[in-house]
């Protein structure tokens, strides 16, 4: 069951932008600093009603989707839990509460409850979830204000061990074919399989009985344009903590954000890697050179030799320099997917094409399939999790996808040109 | 670099049928005896004039393309193979030769040489060779004839080991979105990594240095129509040999042939069926259901709970009674093809269809792709091969595939109709 956010406000609350944004402004130029990327959250549109979305949320198959790590979940079918307050007090106190009024701007309650998150308001896990949470509800936002019109379906699921999760898609919109924004948070025990795959990665981990508590939790998007001029944006912030049997607690950061081009636009590579090396360099300069990198090799379809796509940053398991150092870059980064890509959607998004460029577009949408479903990590794993919320996985798939036998552009051809790049990175800012 | 089988006759050849298959026959009844099933190599169209087809094909990357058996293969640039003929008398011998006669049917010449193949012709590797490429031809035959003036691109690629392949694709067509049929015959060494994959699946060999000779071909095909009331078809048939550190030789075949349709017509899936019992029930009455239900275990979509399609039948590792008696129980198989698949193809390419049903073949091609790219064994192995030819691997997926979130087919529709085959599988025939 999900609900739609459609219409001008009322009880189902609305998506839809108060000032559109007009063609007037497709052509002009990019800056970092512009408008855009000031969005603050929900200041483009009405925001939900809450009483209505809390009315209309779904219980749902719930699992970790798009992080990597989860236990099995199991299918629930209860209500939604509300934030818990108790009582008039606990519900004037909710009014006055900053926490409280930062949540009235997200898709959906979070899925701590405000009463939870409240209770330990300095802790990272709950400035994650409320990072994650504005994110969400920033990029939805400023997404549904660029195609003028379009209408996110938002999801909310549970998980029985567990936690829960938050799925926006905006589908066949204006300027979107596929838009959707995913938060996750659970917690549990890892399974064995789970913590072998930890390992494997580098991490040794002390189980007790071969299961560890865990608490993760995520952000993450695949936004697919309909112009082949617009180029497809991922952008996924997770955390993790874990405590091993000693009592030991580990925790991590990992993430990133990275562009799809179907036609290159050195003026659009360089703005979006301007965007992200502006927001690395604000903690540390070795960052932004080491996470390009790190970027491009792990977006890398190694049976065709090419990148998915002109990279951006990856990074994972960060756990230095301190926890709060960690966690205010991953802020920075979040803070940056808004400001690094919208500016260039609505630059693109009024501009003419051809058939053969709508074509191309989809040849290379098959290209992100074949990177998805062979290579990446986080879909991997979730499609091996028994009980994994798959809609949300596979929500990062296209619309729709080409493949044709063969198929090579002509040599000098703009889609020569990508390919050029898609074969060789290229560093954009220096 | 292709050749292009376009045209009537003349020196590129043609596979334009001399009496193109009308419209009055498409609503006739199945009948796994009737027409199609007859179809000699060959038969329906003009051949392939040999010197034009020998100077226009080309050497290209090669490996096992859907065998799951590789080495490394790189790309070679070289004049390719003519079949080995010494002077005008061997020129003379090869007139009067059956086998040079049969050769004279098939799409290219065949991999090892009409020499080689000559030399040993009694020998099962020649003969399996024989047959794979026969079945190609009576394949691309006689779906060119069904698709009235489709043209089949004709590839020929080299490995530079041992060996190579011949991929034959015929794209765009009238009735075909993309009909793909391959042949690939090397050998050389197993390397230690797909010795260990083969050791997973209960093989025991005995290597020397951590390498195996071996000697592997096969043909594998799917056939994605246009019309979602025509089903997509999968076949592949395989022989492997391989020389242990002692001497001793260990021979299997495997194969299978499935069907894939997004509307379910219970004639057609008895049809399909009972076609391939037919095949099976030659050889012992026993291997049909056995390779049945093999069939829906191997064509399984864990994370959707779905099988691909409604089945057909599927072996590996089959080495007994005898090599000759395996051998004649595959060559049962691979001649069952033609006479299961093109009655349907036939019944069903004038059915008129609405854009809604357009749309769910679209869907089910998106899950096509996620089994081929996640779970096929063939496909993955290919895939993790360096210098496989990805071109002939990844042949199987459609040219158009979709992906929407949350799609849920109305109750009792024929979607769900489908949908409740897809997760239960049937029996249909007993």
């Amino acid at each position: 069951m999900s609900l739609l956010l459609r219409g001008a406000g009322g009880a189902r609350g609305a998506l839809r932008p108060c000032c559109p944004w007009g063609r007037a402004a497709s052509r002009r130029g990019l800056s970092s600093s512009s408008g855009a990327g000031g969005l603050p959250g929900g200041g483009a549109g009405v925001r939900p009603g809450r009483r209505s979305l809390l009315a209309g949320l779904a219980g749902a198959a719930a699992a970790l989707a798009g992080l990597g790590l989860a236990r099995r979940a199991e299918m629930v079918s209860r209500e939604p839990v509300a934030p818990s307050l108790g009582g008039e007090e606990a519900a004037a106190e909710e009014e006055e509460d900053e926490l409280s009024r930062r949540c009235g701007d997200f898709m959906a309650p979070p899925v701590s409850g405000l009463r939870e998150l409240r209770s330990r308001r300095q802790d990272v896990r709950s400035r994650m979830e409320m990072l994650i949470m504005e994110t969400q509800s920033q990029v939805c936002r400023a997404l549904a204000q660029v195609d003028r019109g379009a209408a996110f379906t938002v999801d909310r699921w549970e998980r029985k061990e567990g936690g829960g999760g938050i799925s926006c898609v905006l589908q066949d919109g204006n300027i979107f074919e596929k838009a959707g924004v995913n938060v996750s948070v659970v917690s549990g025990h890892l399974s064995e399989e789970a913590v072998q795959q930890m390992r494997s990665r580098g991490k040794t981990l002390k189980t007790k009985n071969g299961k560890l508590p865990f608490c993760a939790m995520g952000v993450s998007s695949v936004i697919h344009p309909k112009n082949p001029h617009v180029p497809t944006i991922h952008f996924n912030y997770r955390y993790f903590e874990i405590e091993e049997a000693d009592g030991t607690k580990q925790w991590w950061f990992g993430g990133g954000t990275d562009l799809t081009p179907t036609y290159l636009n050195e003026e659009d590579a360089v703005h979006f890697h301007k965007t992200l090396k502006e927001a690395c360099d604000q903690h540390n300069p070795e960052l932004y050179p080491k996470y390009k990198k790190w970027c491009d090799d792990y977006f890398y379809i190694k049976h065709r030799g090419e990148r998915r796509g002109i990279g951006g940053i990856f990074f994972d398991d960060l756990d230095s320099p301190s926890k709060e150092e960690a966690f205010q870059f991953v802020q920075s980064c979040a803070k940056a997917v808004v400001p690094c890509y919208v500016p260039i959607v609505k630059k693109h998004s009024c501009d003419s094409f051809t058939p053969e460029e709508k074509l191309w577009q989809q040849l290379r949408r098959g290209r992100y399939v074949e990177f998805n479903l062979v290579y990446d990590r986080g879909t991997k794993f979730g499609l091996a999790t028994p009980g994994s919320r798959i809609e949300s996985i596979l929500m990062s798939l296209p619309l729709t996808a080409r493949w044709q036998y063969m198929h090579t552009p002509p040599e000098k051809s703009r889609e020569a040109e990508i390919l050029e790049v898609l074969r060789n990175p290229k560093d954009w800012v220096h």
